[in-house]
């Protein structure tokens, strides 16, 4: 069942995938406790945070966290009850729709952003050397941009 | 906002999170399309397909996903309704059960993972020299270790 893959390539795959979900659940739990925020609640709020007027379209932040439509519109509509973003028309295109970042929304991540870095530094990031860093940042970069550029070219839209 | 984690690591960390959620949504669309399997359904037949007697009590699988007791039910529920799994009682513990890999579950996952670990490949593997393949197999295995050690310790169970 292994043989398009050998087993070192094997050994690390499985290692990283399953530490992965070990380590988000870990995060989430921390996030949870110390914020009430999941971790697409926090995605949210700090992609927002740094965009331009703090706004996103509804398809490029669908893009961005990697999340169907009906995903996002269930994800933004829970973060609107909390008060953390507001929905707006787009002001060119009148069938989009935009989430901005709510002065609420903004502050919940200043208070959650300490206590999330923390927990990223506890479970992960201390534990690695600068070599392990730079590996890390090396691998995962180059890969980000590939399966972008593969997504962009498989599903052309107007974002 | 990021005072706790230095620029090159926090680079690090976003590149990991964000390119980590890329690739796991891209294996799963490669994998409904193969096979008609989600990433869990495969993960629970690979751990059943390794175990003694190819079967798991709840509560180990649970931790080994790292799903809560009522997703696992619920994905259980799921993977016994296509017929790639049963749930029996524990014969050592008559409030228990387990769940046991079928011979449908085994031979879907036969023809699942040659999909699979080419889309690993493709999307992942084929990409890394040597020694990236080392530190990620080296960094993961690490992190996992740590974790359910940090797990195992905070909430200690009869399994």
């Amino acid at each position: 069942m292994t043989e398009s893959l050998d087993s070192t390539r094997l050994a690390a795959w499985r290692a990283y995938v399953e530490s992965s979900q070990l380590l988000l659940t870990q995060l989430e739990d921390d996030l949870r406790a110390s914020s009430r925020l999941t971790m697409a609640d926090y995605h949210v709020l700090v992609l927002l945070s740094e965009a331009p007027g703090q706004r996103l379209r509804m398809g490029e932040l669908a893009g961005r966290l990697v999340f169907s439509p009906s995903r996002l519109t269930y994800q933004i509509s829970s973060m609107q009850r909390r008060g953390l973003v507001s929905r707006e028309p787009c002001p060119e295109d009148r069938r989009g729709s935009e989430a901005v970042l709510t002065a609420t929304g903004l502050l919940t991540l200043r208070d959650a952003a300490p206590h999330h870095l923390a927990s990223v530094r506890a479970h992960l990031m201390d534990d690695l050397d600068d070599d392990e860093v730079a590996c890390l940042a090396r691998v995962f970069a180059r890969l980000g941009a590939r399966l972008r550029a593969t997504r962009d070219a498989a599903t052309p839209t107007t974002r």
